[in-house]
């Protein structure tokens, strides 16, 4: 703990960096607090996620990306419930080193995202840490009231459906630390920037009956959708849509891997996804005990090493 | 970065010490994200504030004081807008050897204040970080439509005024550390354990024409007021309110130091304070360029080495 100079580096920071990003409501982030008019007739969908240097992203990861990261998960947590992205506030803790080329670029990316995903930033803390670079985002979001996807809903007969691809995320992690090849960049740009699924979520709306995003590991995250459910899920990991980059890695590690950000949902029987939605069907909902049973392609219980990624 | 072990910990630390603190919009912690329905009629008011431990509390600090230190310097950015408190979500960066011992103590804190303030977990995450324990808390309050309490709204002839007591928190920082006597410990649980002065807050909406609180020292912060109300401030040293356990410290010292979380507001010429309310006046408003003149108790300016506390 230090005295501040004259000039507190806090507030010129957070003045030069930030708040060019801020929204009407962030009240230039000059005040104590930002207001916010809910917008009538919806119910507010809120959610919080943190990263750290070294764990959730590469410390030497571009700057422009880190940010947009931690938005984009949070971005993935209201597809997860069928919502529409409203707003953020977010703490940074920043090494007293850090240059401010890279809070440039850190605030680029931010820039860039909120004008892509259409929500604006309300207001944040910036702070110093002896440690590495940490991150929190809270994100607002809006549905129409009764509307949001839950994970409770699944029950046994309903299919099991996943968007995108799966996977990439935890070969994007080794090849953005050159550990796999790589050559059209790719897999580290899926473990950089997850693609939130919002548009699918919206589509979701009163027709699937339980919804997740997958980021700690498609297995493990079913787990969770099948306890919340009180039901079996059978995955059918041959079904598992694949990436042309990710074939041939071990199926294994992408059905465990982490940072996916796709959704996980369920359908009625018979239901099918909105039409022209990119979601391939991966097994389905059983009256077994809660739990996942992951077949291979004989149809034979799968021998996985470890169910999923822990953030802890 | 490393595999899961099969039962992930994240998920058995959120579920043993965090579920119990959430209430009904918070969904159990269990679904992406919380679902909350507007308070009808009323604007929402936002903040999010960072702690590190070893920058904004000590790391041998109770844990049991660690998060309600966090909620209630949020609670004072509400109290500094004459907002009442809602609901708030939480990030927990934490190294991999806390003890649960200390995630118990530093929850049991946090349902203590959620008690006394009124308002309940909506969400939040908890990951692993290398560095510190770093915490982000994001808290959403409520106020009428139109009258929450805003910094630019001083004018020449307004009257500048602090609740409570300055500079024991500055103090109580050195009493935690054991460099000063505290034998009744009221410096050291003043550092720990700010007062949000909400109810003040409320009382002042409609009266103060400008508001704020005092976080990173009294200079400092009037500072910002008088720049957001683009007039001076005139403090007079001898007014600022001391404490019994802080009269003979150095007036500079305590003036500039951190962790008031006090009140500071304006009134127009002739107004007082809400009856019952401790608050008391220390200056005023002037013509002169934005920024603040601090005068000793002779009425000469005052020489101090720095202005205030910065947490970058």
């Amino acid at each position: 703990m230090t005295n501040a100079a004259p000039l507190a580096p806090e507030f010129a920071l957070i003045a030069q960096h930030f708040r060019p990003l801020a929204g009407q409501g962030g009240l230039g982030l000059t005040d104590d607090a930002a207001l916010l008019t809910p917008p009538p007739g919806r119910e507010l969908v809120l959610a919080a996620d943190a990263m750290v240097a070294g764990v959730h992203f590469l410390p030497e990861d571009p700057p422009e990306t880190i940010g947009r990261k931690l938005l984009r998960v949070n971005l993935s947590d209201l597809a997860a419930m069928g919502a529409d992205p409203l707003a953020y506030l977010m703490t940074v803790a920043l090494p007293r080193a850090t240059p401010a080329s890279w809070l440039d670029g850190f605030v680029a990316g931010l820039a860039l995202d909120q004008a892509e995903f259409g929500l604006q930033v309300l207001g944040g803390d910036t702070v110093s840490t002896p440690g590495p670079v940490s991150l929190s985002l809270t994100i607002l979001g809006t549905v129409p009231p009764g509307q949001a996807l839950r994970r409770g809903g699944a029950r046994p007969g309903h299919t099991l459906w996943v968007s995108g691809s799966i996977g990439d995320g935890a070969l994007g992690l080794r090849a953005a630390r050159g550990e796999i090849p790589d050559p059209d960049g790719y897999l580290a740009s899926r473990y950089r920037l997850p693609q939130p699924r919002l548009a699918l979520g919206r589509a979701l709306r009163g027709l699937a009956t339980a919804c997740m995003d997958v980021s700690d590991g498609l297995v493990q995250d079913l787990g969770h959708l099948a306890r919340a459910s009180g039901c079996g899920a059978v995955l059918e990991a041959a079904l598992v849509p694949l990436s042309p980059q990710a074939r041939g890695a071990d199926l294994g590690l992408l059905i465990t891997g982490g940072d996916d950000y796709e959704l996980l949902f369920a359908l009625p029987p018979g239901a099918l996804p909105p039409g022209n939605m990119a979601a391939t069907r991966i097994g389905h909902f059983t009256a077994g005990p809660p739990g996942v049973l992951v077949l291979d392609k004989t149809g034979q219980p799968m021998p996985l090493s470890h169910q999923g990624w822990s953030h802890f």
